[in-house]
This record gives C-alpha cells, structure tokens and sequence, in this order.
C-alpha cells in the first residue's frame, strides 16, 4: 500500500521543512512516495530543493521515494495529500502589493489591506485549477493548503470548487500557542486556546494549560509586557493594559495593522524607504538560502529557515496529514467551513478554528456568538472576505472596488479606485479574470 | 489530595453500576471518597445500597472512602463531582404518568408525551434545589445529571440555575453505538457516531468504523432487519426500508413512539390491560434486585441489573467523570448548550450531542444545520421542550397546558385539558410550583 | 392604454365573482380587457361562465371587452395581471385526496394532511408552466394565485419559477377580519389583524380596531363563545376558553384540523359515510350553480356563490389588482416571500403576513420572532411545506414520504407509505413527475 | 377631550418649527396644549422661545394653550406625546467633542466617530431619566425623540428604560428624498425610498416614484453629479461614478465621514484653524437667531431658521404625531426596534426604516439581509453602537475604550486611549455614570 503526498510549490524555499516533518512522523506516517511539483519558471529551484530534499532522505534513512516534475497531472495519480505552497507572480508581484499601497500612505502587506486582497485575485484561480485536476484525478486526496491568505483561498475552493476536501493552514495559531508557552513556562503540547474568527484576524478567547483555564494569567502577563509574538515579517509594537483589560482577548500578530495602523505605517514606510519592499528583503535572503541548500553537504534542514516568517507552516501541515491519516481525534487549529460553530456567519464561510482532526477530517468545535468585544471587527473582516472572493472569480472590477472600500485599511471612495488601478495594472499578467 | 464524588439518589438500584464503574476505573480517575445520598423516604434502600457498595470496594481492595447519608449539604462539602440520579414521587408518581395517558388512548410513558411533561415537572424544582447547594457548598464540582427526562433537565439547570457546570448523560447513544458496532460485527469503541437532536429524539447523521465514513452500509442493515437497539423498556418494532431510505438517519428507540405511534400504543394498551403500566413492573424488578443486594455473599453488580432500561447510564456518567479529572480530550456524547452547534437551535438550548471531554467540561462540535429530513420534528420537539422547561419553572397552568398541546403526542385542545387536570391532581404532593 | 386581467380557470364557478369585483372597482381600476382562459376539458363551463360573464358586464355598462379562450399563451399577450385558479384533476381528484385518508382512519382533506401534498403535487407542475408562459410572453405581469394549497404553491413558483411577480391570496384572512368585525360589532374595514404564520396554518396575534389594540375583548368573545368563522367547507367546533387563556392567539378555522383532530376526524368519517366526500358534496353544488348560471336572465353574481367555501377568494384578488394598480399603499394580508419578516424563518419562506401593497408589489410588515406559544407547531408546519415543494419539483417518492411522515395529521412509519402508495397511484394521470 | 404635546428641550432655537408643524396640521391633529420644558440654565431661552411661540399661535388664531416651565415633571401630566430636543452639557460640550479629536488628526463631529459616543455618554443617562417621568407620570404617552445619535438613544431607551413608546426620528431621510425628488424633478411626495441601515449610517436602496422604480436613474444622476443634500453642517464631496457603479445604493451625507476620511479631516481641520470648531460657529448662528427671536413683531418662524442642519427634524416630528394621532398607515422612515426587518440583525437593535405608522406605533417593512455591498461596514457600526450604549448605561472604562477601538473613525489602541481620557476629562460634569 503506498502513501504518497504531492508537494505543489515544491520549489519553495520552505520545502526542506516539510520533507524533514515526514521524515520525523514517519513512524506513524509512513510516507512511500513524495513528488515535488513546480511551473516552468520555478525549474531552477525545484532541482535545487529536490536534491537537497533526497540527501536528507538518504541521510534520514527512510524508504521514501522522491522525485520531482513539472508536470502536475501526472503527479497527482494516486496521491494521498497534496499541500499546496504556491507564489503566483513570484516575489515581484509581492512587491508591488506592498509599494503601490505604501507610496500613497496605506499599509502595503502581503496578507492585509489592498496587497491581501490582490494576493487572492491572482491566486485564487490557479487554486481553482488545481482543486479541479485533484477532483479529477485523486478524488479522495486532501488538498493541504498553505498559500496565503489561507482563509481566503480555504473559503473560495470550499464554495466554488468541485473538490470539497480542503484545508487551510496557517502557523499564527502554532505560534500563539508557542509564545503562551514560552510566557507560563510550561509544555506547547499542554497548552490549548480556544480560537476565534478568520485566518490572520483569529483572536485567542480562553487559554487552558493542562485544561485548566488560565487566561487570566495569561493577559496579565501579555499586557505590557514586552511578550514578542509575532513572525519574523510584522513589525511588533506590544499590546497595552487598557487595550487587554478591554478586550479580554489574545490578539494575533497581524491585529497590530488594524489598531496599531498609524504607527506601523510610519515604521512601514521608514523600513520601505530605507530597504525597498519586504519582498525584495525577502528575495535577498532566499538567495542566501537557495546558496546553502545548493551545498551537496547539506544534508538536513538547515536552521536559518526557521527566522523565516513562514516557519512552522509545513509542520503543521504535518501534524494534519498524521492525524488524518491515523484518525488521531487530536484537536488543531485550521480554517474550515462554519458549520455553525459561529453562530453569526453562515454555515459555508470559513473560519481559522480549533477542530477535531479526524480520517472524515476537521470538525470544528462550536464557539457561539463572536466575542461582543470585536464582533463588529470580525464581521466587517469577513464581508472583505466575501468580497475579494467574488472579485476573485468572477473578476468584477465593481467588487474588486467594494472589496477595497470595504476594507478598513482602505476603506476610501478615492484611494480605494487609485490603488486598485495601480494594482490591477501592474499584476495585469496574472489577473485573466479581469481581461474580460 | 482528596477525589470525592457524591451520589445523589444513592439509595437507587443503579447505583451498584456507578460503583463498579468507579472501581474499574481506579487507576486513572482515584476516587478517595464515595458518599451515597438519599432523603427519608429512601433510607431503607440507601442502607442495604450503601453495604452492598461497601462489599463491592472491600472485594476490589481499592481505598476508597464509602459513607451514606440524608444530610446532602454535609455530603456536598468538598465534592468534585455530584451525580444526580432521583426518581421524584417514585414508581407510584411514574405509575400515574403512565395510567391515565393510555386510559385516554394516548401514549403513557416515562420520558415521553405527556408522562414526560409531568416527570420533568417534579424534577426540575428538586434538581434546581440540588444544583443550588452545589453552588453554594462546592462550586467547582461538575453536576453530572442521569435523571430523566435528562435533557430538559439539563437546559432547565442550565438556564436556570446559578451553577453551570452541569452536564447531562443518558444510555442512549451509548446503546445505539454498541448495537452498531454489533451489526458492524467491530469493537465499539472503533465506532463514532455524529448524533444531532436532544436526548430521546437525537438522530444518528454519520457512522464512523474507524474513522471511515460507513453510513450507507449501516443504514443497509439497519432497514427491515431484525436489529434491536430498544433498551428493555421500549416496544421494538424495526424500522422500515422506506423510512430508512428517506430519512437516511440512524433513529433511536424512543422514535417509535412517534413515528409508530398507532401501533406502540395498542401494544403498550394491551400490556397494561394485562400487566398494569410498566411502573409497576419495574417495581417487581425492584424488590427482585434488592432481595439480591441484601445478601451479605454478594460482593459484586449482579449481572440481572444490566437487563433494567437504564444499563449503562452510570458508565457513561464514569468514562464522562473520568475524562474530565484527566482532560482526556476524546469524543463523548452528552448533553451541553448548543453554543452554536446546531444553527437552527438558541445559543443556550441543550442538546445531546458529540463533544470532546476536557477539564473545563464538554465542547460540542459543530452540526450545522438541522438535516432536512427531520428538521420540523425535531424543532417541534424542542419547542415543547421549552414550555416544560418554563411551566416547570414558573408553575403556569397555561404553560403546561401549551407543553401538552405542543406535544405531537397529544396534541389536541380537549384532551390536554383532561389528561393535565388528571396529572395535577394525581401529583399534587410534588409539584408546588403549580399550587399558586 | 390597456389594463388586462387574464382569468386562468376561468371557467371555475367562482369567475362571476371577480367579475363582479372588477366591475365595482371599475373606476378606480379601469380594467379595458378581460380574458377567461381554460383547457379543454373544462370548454362547456368555459362558455356558460363566459356568457355569465358578457352578459354581467353588458348590465354594468362598462366598456370591457372580454373574451374565452383554451389558446392561453395567446391570452397572456399584454397582460398586466394573471389570475390563476385551477384544480388539476377536477373534483373526482379531491375526492381521492379527502377519501383515501379517511378511509385509514387520518384527515383526508383538501388542503391538509396527506390530501394537501397531493394537491399541491398535481398542482404545482402545472402553475410552473403557466408561469413560464407569463415570463415569457407577459413579464411585467403580476401572477395572483389563488390555487390552494395557495401558501405552498407560491413559495414553489417564488423559489423555482422564473418569474418573480408572483402573490398569493387566501379568503381565510378576510373571513377572520370580518367574524372578528361582526363579534365586536364594527366595520370590518376598520379591523386590522396582526397575522402570523403560513396560508391555513396562520394565527391572529394582535387585533386593532381604528388602531386601538383590543385584541384582549376579542379573545374573551372568541373563548368557548359559539362565534364561527369557519368557512363551508370546515367542521367549526369552537375553541375553549383554555385554549385561549393559553395560546392568547386567534386560530384559523384549519387549526381544527390540528387541535381537534379526534373530534374532526370522528365527525368527518361520519359525514363521509353519510354523504360521500365533500367534493362530492361540492360537486352537486356545482352542478346547480351552472344551472344557474345557463340562465340568461341571470345577469348578476348569484348569491348562491357566497355559501361556497372559497367565497371572497376573487374580491380578495380584486383588492390587490386595485391596489397595486394604484400604488394604494394600504395593508393588506397576502402570501409573499418572507425577507426576514419572520426571524426564525429563511429568507426565502413564503408566509401569509399582512403587506403594504405597492405598485412594486407586497412589503411585509416585520414581525419579528414567532410567537413561542405555538412556534414547534409552526416550525414543523414549515418544514413540511418545504418537502412537498421539493418532492412537487422533484418528484421524487422517498422525499413525499417525508412528507406525509414530517406531516402532524399523518406522522406515521408504515400509513405513511399505504396512503402515498394509493394516492400516487389514484393521482397517477396528473402526476407525470413520479413516474420517472 | 385634550391633546396634549410636550416639548422637552423647549427653550431650543428649533422649537419655533415645532410650533409652525403643529399649527399647520391643526385640522388634523388639534393640539389643545403645549408645554415647553426647559432647565434651570436654559431659562432665559426658554422666556424668549415661549413669547415667540405665544405670537406665533395668536397670529395663527388656533384655540392652543401654550405655556413654558421647568418643572418637568407636572408639565407631563396628562401628556399624550413628549418630543424630545435637548443638548447636555450646551454647545461648550459639542465644542470639545469636536475639538479633541480634530487636534489628534481625527474625524471630530458631532454624531460620528468619537464626538457622537461621547455626545451619547453625555445624553443617554438624561433621556432615560425623562423616559422613566413619562413611564412614572404619562405612561400612553409616545416619547418623540430627535436628540442625537438619535438612533443610539433610541436603541437605548428601548432596551433599558421602562418606557416602550419610543420613537427616535431625523432629518436625513426626508432630506434624501427631498434632493432625489429635486433631482427627479417630482414632488416629494410621490418619492419613496427604501432605506437600510441606521441613523446616520443609512442607505437607500430603492427609490420608487409614483410606486415605480427608478432607483438606475437616480444612481445614474448622482454619481459624479453635483447633486447636494448634506445638510449644512457637512462638508459635501458628491459621489464618484466608480463608488456609485459598485455600491448601487444611495449614501447619506454622513457617509462622507467614512468613505472621504481624509479629504474631510483635511478640509475640517482647516476649517477649525480658521474658524474654531462648527460649534462655535453654530453659537453664532444661535446667537442671531435669537436676537431675530426677541423681536415682538416677528409672528412667524423666520426663514433664516431653515439653513441650519436640524432643520425639517420638527416636521418630520409632526407629521409622525399626526399619522399615530389619526392612525394614518402611512409610510414615515424612524428609527424603532428591527423586530426581524433586517435579517442580520437582533429583533432588538434598533434601525432607521420605512415603517407604516399606526396609533399603535410605527410597524417596520421587512428588508431582509443587508446589502452585501456595504454588509461589513453596517456590521461594524452597529457594533459599535451597541458598545456606545453599554458604557453610556453601566459607565465602563473598558467598555467606552472598546466604543472608540471598534469606531472605524477612531480604531486605534493609543489614540483610543489618548482621545477617551481627554473627553472624559473634559465632559466630568455630565458624566456621573463614569465617577464610579
């Protein structure tokens, strides 16, 4: 019987993550087969990565075979999983999202505000078509899928796609649970928060070390504090006392663009000014990275990838494959449909949730109404979410348009037109739906 | 350190099942102290229940503190957990529940139709006494509830009461989960059932063998065989291909009274005329047990407790116990607030349903929406759970008269009339809330 | 200008009423042309009703020019309203629909129970073609139905249909604002009554006379009084005092059916055994009324046509032409999508619910949440209502089963198949959707 | 028989509207008295405002008793509707609602952004004490309500005080549809819009004339167009063809706050450098006003009244009072209880809508879902006012901090915290509820 998993983006630099997080499971998940799948313009890096990916199987001594391919199709016969960790545009088009934002004074971020949403516009329908060569294909595989903005994406292939076995995953709720570890000094695998909302806008509502609540404990000690829990690419500015004592609530790293919006602007564009772009700080260190993994005696994932801002993201893509795949009944934190968990958003809208990962996948656990205290935050967020979806599929200039007014990083009548012509323009190569 | 669990209704012939249940379990959950309480009326039985669970403890060589009690507040002080297993007016009350429905032609039962209206109403005002001590003496003990009609009960403590570590527990979906693992020819606990509804209407929706999806396989089996998952107090008629082909749903025993409700009730008719109402059978069995139980050479639960209709209860009342002490974190099906789960449903309703057992109690996963199939029956059935839960409460005759014209067991202007004014009177003594 | 109303089933006995009512409202509501279209085998009663109908109009003096014809496609040309009262199957169908039933011993009865999905099976097919035909040959018309099972049969065409100008109307809500009239001894054009629910299963929540609320007075009068509004064809036995006390709530005339149901059935088995079928019944009424109607110096409405059941169904349909004609803007009480109207209700949902009528159509006044009195009744109603559509457009059996076993008056596993297996059988000439 | 009106807040520079509504409507609604009630340090306003009134009700010749006092509670007696135009804390306060913000580079405005939740901390508690008086002292009397946030202090007196007879009504839709009937060239009132939404954050969704929809045409003239209806005291930037492309929908004038941010901070602030606050500017314009008010010859309300941004609130006051009075049916846009209109939304938020008004109160047309265009945005707000009103009743810190965190004209942690202390510093003697 073979286990095969399908890597789609396997020229990422992140790669040798998810390689050596099959390789530690592989006792209980016993991985037979690993394709690492690209496009044409990542040919380079998928040799790159695919041979350092068979040194540290060699080196781990594992019976898996691996190879690499441009030909997705044929790579998806038979697959188990298919993870999914894609950058339509390459870090050029990151680029643009984040200038044309900042050169007229708004936040310019890969995930949030107008570069979020842009990010989804190209990514979106390459998604679309590879959940249908899935369906297709390998009908019962899981499509594991880290390419942001994961929710975003999640939401559009679980509505408009065939393919109805689909998850986000994102590592925000792996780090949170990491950094409220690191805070009560105690274990992460004892460590349980209860999550809220979407991906990149989850709020943590309660904290249960060894299930007992401690959450206040918690916010004491996250108020004020100088707690840093936020990846390697957002600027981190610390929570004060008034704003935990009245929300009662973790934030998430990314909360910082929407309360802290003055300041990390002008942080953003000091740091835009004086270095370019993040992606072009992005693209210098995957060339330094790209340098080692090219190294023929590197044989293990080397410890500079876990400083990216995506680290962790493959081992939590992991964890959910081992437990699909052994019916742990293990709770994780993914984005999935509704289902009612919150009661305020319909059944199909997806959110970042804790679940129950089963073989028949997450089931997430209810949560109810949405905390009084955001409730209008997360709403307003989910119909942005909404919007860019539809602008996404149908490539409506006038919900493209809706989507930025309705964004609150945006969210003017004359910005939201100027930005959107910049961006569409510059993207224009991988927005086909917009052609029309 | 102590682990002190208090058992209310001590004196009741279940309760060499919770004894057992709690001598098997030692190793994990290290009960340090048992107390078994009862009021005046029951002393009798407590005394010869009491030894017969000191003999048990003595056999096991566990060290654990037994004592009996009437004085609940003294048994309550420092209490972890408090199971609740009364039977208020006892069989005589349950007799009349039965009588004067089925000498009006219409269902007589213990939890159902109109017999279940008035249980509840006797019920709930003890119980809500009861969760009051144990707010005021042991606020931090879980309540865990096997009274019937335990659902209502439940969200009648829970909406009502000051204390809200209330959980709720029936053998219902204990027995359906074996009777399928038998037909499945598996071990139980490979089996998972997504249940959605209330106690004694819940459906089965999907059936899990080890995390596979075997729902269609299930319901093959289940339609026109001569499967039996009634417990020994409900009529078993088998349920139909047609009805199965439509429903594409696992019923529960209790469903025969509604959905086979012309025929139930000429049997149930009949087998009164022959053997009077199925309380006073019961009583038989009663006095057979306890003749048993005083036999000082009885050092273990008699095998003949497992044929009574609530086998189990109290093992599903242990393993709940047991993973809450250890946060255990597996899937068992209680009763809880809907917190969203089913999105038809009040954030604040009961329902039975999947949860994952921590320390902090029962986290119900997500439902969704009511299957279509069943939707209408279930929500009738939740509404007239609610007047019972409001006329139990409040003690308005307009209240209970509207619970039995909403029951779709009676359900007629002039007969609620008579059947209520008949059950009033004939429980006078235990129902003050109506005596205003 | 013309203003066109076509008469689908214009050879029912009940057309000289709307003639009728279109000549009173002749100056408000200049109607220039009328056509009575009906099929083949309804021509002899197509030419008797026409010639009524000329002859009528002559005596008014009223410059309409109308037509007969079976071409209906052609009559829809330039309409402006289309009204449609049809029985699919004629009277031999309702007499299986009302005999079957009984003779099992359930309520068999035109518009409820068992009877009342399989009207609306024969029926909704039919009124899906003629409102495609309006879409495309009359778009801008507004369709009036007036084919019962009126509530289900507009929530199909407003769900499936293409057309959207679709509004049901029901006599049931202007009998009940004129009993209540009469009982309080006003003018029924000043009683407004706040109704609630769906077409034969809506209550009365708050009665306003010249807008002073005095909706206790009515319930007093109505309580154990011998006040009947029920129309001809329904059993009236009163409500008592009780009930009232209680659901504080007008019932309609059909909740009998629900609330009585014994009593109804046992006086209707009687009347069944006596008389035949009430469309036997009607069917010799029918028969004297065309006898009438051959007459050609009948040159009027008869009286004779008020004693019928469906009196004041056309005036009722008048008033809504006048006033949407003439954006009027007054409340009237009518079957339209719910919009939110009702909370515990989709969007979707047709309700009978009083509107303010526009030249856009209907706006529902809000009503908010159902009244908890009688919400489970209503919600297990609704979902009735929404299986018969869906097997009425499907055909499929397994969801009629549904059906009839999710229907109060028939909850029943194995005379749920017996009473669908003979009356599909009975019905199969009209029920071309079944037979796949 | 008398009709009694009182105007609390009497001695405002808008009262002589007031006056002018109910002498022109006295045919239909023949007030027999008013009272004009003031406090203690509006007294020599009140003295001026009641003479003027006394001349304007002689020159009129109408049989009305009219008389001024400050003894709020015997004004009461007898009352059959008590409007209600105060300003706590005088324009001084609105100045430093203004103020504040605008010197921290915020929106500063009267009822938006962090202006509008201070001026409802200040108001709140006052209205319910006077809606208490009525409860205590005139229960049937309906409570007119046009002091601002009028939507806020609708929704809170609704929810918190006794007092259920509570309307809140303003100007701005009958703005809109008097600029749209303007644009359209028709009279007002064949115009009706259909709104959605709440005060000050509402939408027109459909604008029908004569009961046609022309809602394209409308849009059609209003985008890009000069078209103006901001009252006087907003800046007015007009609608681009691109916002009115993709919202279809009808903004307010309030709206310019949210979707022209900048351009309106830009253009307020330097208005505020060169003229002070609009406060200040308003002191003036009072000041004038009555200085025109003192003049014994003047016997009518002066024209100069009507270029002031409250203007026309008074009619629509009156002819609210008329339409319960004479239980008209009517169509009027308040802001009352949703009851269900909005689907969205809890049955007790409270909307700004087209309601039919009855002598039973207004009764709201049901919307059903918000319009997905803008759903984010409205969610957003009136979460916002839901956290207004909870710190404006229980006086908490956090609460009022979350009110300004979740204004999307404010959302920042620090400057939430910045601009709440100063206001709360500056508002000290108008907020007991905060000295906790």
């Amino acid at each position: 019987m073979t286990l095969k998993v399908v890597v789609i983006g396997g020229g990422s630099s992140y790669t040798p993550e998810i390689i050596e997080g099959m390789i530690l499971r592989y006792d209980a998940f016993p991985v037979t087969d690993i394709v690492l799948v690209d496009i044409e313009a990542g040919k380079g890096k998928l040799e790159i990565v695919g041979r350092l990916a068979a040194r540290m199987i060699e080196e781990a001594e594992k019976p898996i075979n691996l190879s690499w391919t441009l030909d997705r199709k044929q790579a998806l016969e038979g697959a188990d999983f298919v993870t999914t960790q894609i950058r339509v545009g390459g870090l050029q088009a990151r680029a643009s999202d984040e200038r044309i934002p900042l050169s007229h004074g708004y936040i310019g971020q890969e995930t949030n505000g107008a570069g979020g949403a842009l990010k989804a516009f190209r990514t979106i329908p390459v998604l679309m078509d590879i959940a249908r060569d899935i369906h297709d294909i390998c009908p019962d595989a899981w499509m594991i899928n880290f390419t942001n903005p994961a929710g975003m994406v999640t939401e559009a292939l679980l509505k408009h796609s065939a393919h109805d076995k689909v998850i986000g995953v994102c590592n925000i709720p792996y780090n949170m649970r990491h950094s409220v570890a690191e805070i009560m000094n105690v274990d992460p695998s004892t460590v349980r928060i209860e999550f809220v909302g979407m991906n990149h806008f989850v709020f943590g509502r309660n904290v249960f070390v060894n299930g007992i609540n401690r959450t206040e404990e918690v916010l004491e000690k996250l108020a004020g504090d100088d707690l840093d829990y936020s990846p390697a690419n957002i600027v981190s500015l610390g929570w004060s006392k008034t704003f935990i004592a009245a929300t009662r609530l973790l934030p998430n790293p990314y909360h910082e663009y929407y309360f802290h919006t003055r300041e990390v602007l002008k942080k953003d564009i000091q740091a835009f000014e004086a270095h370019g772009t993040r992606a072009e700080v992005v693209q210098q260190l995957e060339g330094s990275l790209f340098e080692l993994y090219r190294n023929p005696d590197l044989r293990v994932k080397p410890k500079e990838l876990e400083q990216r801002g995506g680290a962790y993201y493959s081992d939590v893509a992991c964890s959910l494959m081992d437990s699909i795949y052994n019916d742990k009944g293990d709770i994780q934190t993914v984005n999935t449909s509704n289902h009612g968990a919150i009661s305020d958003f319909a059944d199909d809208s997806v959110i970042e949730v804790n679940c129950v990962i089963t073989k028949d996948g997450p089931k997430p656990l209810a949560i109810g109404k949405l905390p009084y205290q955001v409730k209008g935050a997360i709403q307003h967020m989910k119909a942005f979410e909404e919007l860019v979806i539809q602008a996404a599929i149908n490539g409506s200039y006038e919900d493209a348009y809706l989507a930025f007014l309705m964004n609150p990083l945006v969210a003017d009548e004359e910005s939201s037109k100027i930005l959107l012509d910049e961006m569409l323009a510059a993207n224009q190569a991988y927005l086909p739906q917009f052609q029309k």
